[in-house]
């Protein structure tokens, strides 16, 4: 997890976000070894792939973007929902063992928690950046209290983004080589 | 300059960097006018790319990123500087009038400074959001203290990223149509 957090902070610019930083004992392991052994990486929006380094993933793993499928206006209209959460439900063929990379949409994470509670697979680990001021804080926290039986690392509170979840897959995929380098 | 810095603040879910930010008078209009006549978008990094909703350009404007560019490992090391520095000599076609949204790199700021004291042609505006500890606040101040000329927004201090970057360059784009949607 050192390396993890390390690269949080580094994202972000803050040494506080370390105390915000809430996650299951086997999250970081979890990640890893999934990427490992060749998991895909779905991400609620396209700037937390844009952040991924792909030189670090171990496996060429498969990036998964849903959000702008053309299927997505219309499923999120039938379920009465945002664009993310009906991005999410596209995620179903890929969840199983993944690693889930959410840096935007407080409501693709509830979403996403709906329907591990209706049977869905379960990702190797959830990864719980929601960022901003409407549900954020909220999707987080129902993250680390109910985490459906996955591993999980989320920043409590408002803050997070897109480049904190991308610092985490990418922690995840390589831990700190920049040390080496 | 307010729907600006609306979305610097839900970019990252403080409300505290409101009173971090740093503009010339005129950047709002500046950077506005710009993207309406078509200028292109200079982005440091594909993840500040990657967050700019194509929707809002107004004029189907260029978004431009060069640190992948298969030139920049090179030209890095003939100027002994990062390949972020590298990928900003890349600009120098497209930099007359343009929008830069700088939101990872230190280097890439300093160095774009460096090359506006040699005479190269003046962006409309420069955003400035490098994030973290190595020079990304040094960085900031420098183009807040000197802004050579150039209309400029910075985010004071060590805070900054992607997100913010591609924040503003939305901003510029549309202002905040989410309030009439």
């Amino acid at each position: 997890m050192q390396a993890l957090v390390t690269r949080l902070i580094h994202a972000c610019g803050m040494v506080e976000v370390a105390d915000r930083i809430a996650h299951s004992p086997g999250a970081y392991l979890a990640g890893h070894r999934a990427l490992a052994n060749g998991a895909p990486v779905l991400c609620d929006c396209e700037m937390v792939g844009a952040g991924i380094i792909r030189r670090y993933l171990p496996a060429q793993n498969e990036v998964i973007v849903t959000l702008n499928d053309p299927s997505v206006p219309d499923r999120a209209a039938a379920i009465g929902n945002t664009r993310s959460a009906a991005a999410v439900e596209l995620w179903a063929d890929h969840l199983e063992g993944a690693v889930v990379a959410i840096g935007n949409a407080p409501t693709a994470l509830f979403h996403l928690l709906e329907l591990l509670d209706q049977g869905a697979p379960k990702p190797a680990v959830i990864l719980g950046f929601p960022v901003g001021f409407v549900g954020a804080a909220e999707s987080k926290a129902e993250l680390a209290e109910r985490p459906r039986g996955c591993d999980f690392v989320a920043l409590r509170g408002r803050r997070g983004g897109s480049a904190t979840a991308s610092a985490a897959v990418n922690a995840l995929a390589a831990g700190l080589p920049e040390l080496n380098a």
